[in-house]
């Protein structure tokens, strides 16, 4: 197998299929990009910015000829996406995926594709609240975590090759098996983003408190929730429906522990909420010096606000 | 009364009162600042970084001759604080605080004061996950909302002047009744800090994910949660003992919604997640354009880290 993929081919040109674009770019990877998108509005877009060599109308003409084929449509599309593109797959290309889940995913797309291809599942830990081929970046995957999940008959010398492109781009990456991934991303994701909507819908809803109080008032603490509840609908309805399980799993242990707090502020029973809150500060910190987040105060925001 | 105040004294030297006293010298008063603290530590800090003109080591000394007295101690210190100072307060001095709960600290600090001095309790919404006399700045409250909360019976030429002060730190001002303050509060602050203190504890007592998966994946939504659990755990155990009936009524709403959005993806039902995803999008836009936050996306942190 060669060093370096020769044609990459992105299905899907939203944020993390063209912030992949622009890594290989600033990395000096000479391979071809083509690609597609399903709206022709994002395939419009693409092409104006160049993401790709060549923007194609259909995932089967973007594949044809491809050794690395990216899979970055929302989980719900993947099966699709996966039939459509099996007949025209290269012997023994790669392809991969960037979904938020991967066992469903899985399920998806390994009957669909030919004997022929090493299909490897992957999840990039990047991104933002904002969404489209416009809102990609070079750096995103920077220090960022790439998770992927191979199976036990994965070949490995198409998983070193898949790991090294993703090193390439700027990410760290692990691996892990896939159920065990769905319940690491239901811990630091999925669930946080399900509380986060929550929390937003809720406040958006009360009768007595109106949106002008609650937008003015927000930097108490409020408006770091909004951030993830901005976050693209259909692919987070794709995530909760796809990683049904974990994602239950963990809000259950979550309403427990909301519970036992919610008991503690009713009876009065400060040393338990204070043991709490000062157990909760050691996280942060493991996660700053991890350097998965910036020290500065509000996440250095407010500076940013200034300049 | 006179246009400015001359002898501004800082009950609490931590964060807030820092952060006013580096906006005062910004904004060009010339009035006399004293404090104090109740750790000898804190209070040889501030005496180091010159936060105050004179740091005493009671509350009764540093209010002694003072126009302006600001409690900026946690809630459940308020009490023990307004008693001390009360026989030395001046008169037609103005009392106010800078506690995250209204109705108890005027239940509190009401009775113990003389009818000589003015009492409006207030409340700035600023701050950051950090604490203690070295993380004040003097931007701090630039563009962020103080909310005033005068009684009926409050003096109107003491409240212009205490608004004006905090106008002058770089603030909007806004008055509002106590109660309606803490359930505003207990929307935009009180519960999103329960409810991520909660998540980041449940992600750190789970057998089946380690510390370390929790802290290299916490990019992908988990680490927005642990800025405001790693706020100051007294203070925020004072917050959640006195404003306990607007929190649990905002908690409670908070779980039915939560409950129907698991239900939600239990039975499959995409169109209802789908929805309330996109609902909650509106209301971040809303929180950029009133300048309550920055649009760069991720907060603007990463380009923080790369730079």
């Amino acid at each position: 197998m060669s060093e370096q993929f020769e044609h990459v081919a992105l299905i899907g040109l939203g944020l993390i299929a063209s912030s992949i674009s622009h890594a290989m770019r600033r990395a000096g990877m000479t391979a071809r990009i083509t690609g597609t998108a399903r709206s022709a509005t994002t395939r419009g877009k693409a092409r104006k910015l160049g993401i790709c060599d060549q923007v194609f109308d259909t995932a089967a003409d973007a594949v044809r000829g491809a050794d690395l084929v990216i899979l970055a449509v929302p989980v719900g599309a993947m099966a699709a996406v996966a039939k459509e593109i099996a007949p025209v797959l290269e012997q023994g290309a790669i392809v991969t995926d960037v979904g938020s889940v991967k066992r469903a995913v899985i399920s998806a797309v390994k009957p669909a594709l030919p004997e022929h291809v090493h299909f490897i599942p992957g999840h990039p830990l990047a991104g933002t609240e904002q969404s489209g081929p416009e809102a990609g970046f070079a750096s995103l995957y920077d220090n960022r975590w790439c998770i992927l999940t191979p199976e036990p008959d994965t070949d490995e010398g198409a998983l070193t090759k898949l790991a090294a492109f993703w090193k390439a781009l700027g990410a760290n990456v692990d691996t892990m098996d896939a159920d065990h991934h769905d319940l690491v991303l239901a811990v630091t994701s999925h669930a946080p983003h399900l509380i986060a909507y929550t929390m937003v819908g809720v406040a958006d809803d009360l009768g007595r408190v109106t949106e002008s109080e609650v937008v003015n008032y927000s930097a108490a603490g409020f408006r770091d929730f909004t951030r993830i509840a901005a976050s693209d609908p259909t692919m987070w309805r794709d995530v909760f429906l796809n990683n049904k399980d974990a994602t239950l799993e963990i809000l259950g242990r979550f309403t427990e522990e909301l519970f036992a707090l919610q008991r503690a502020i009713r009876t009065g029973d400060g040393e338990h909420l204070h043991d709490y809150f000062t157990r909760t500060r050691a996280i942060r910190r493991g996660i700053i010096e991890a350097g998965q987040d910036t020290d500065a105060p509000n996440f250095g925001r407010d500076e940013e606000d200034d300049g």
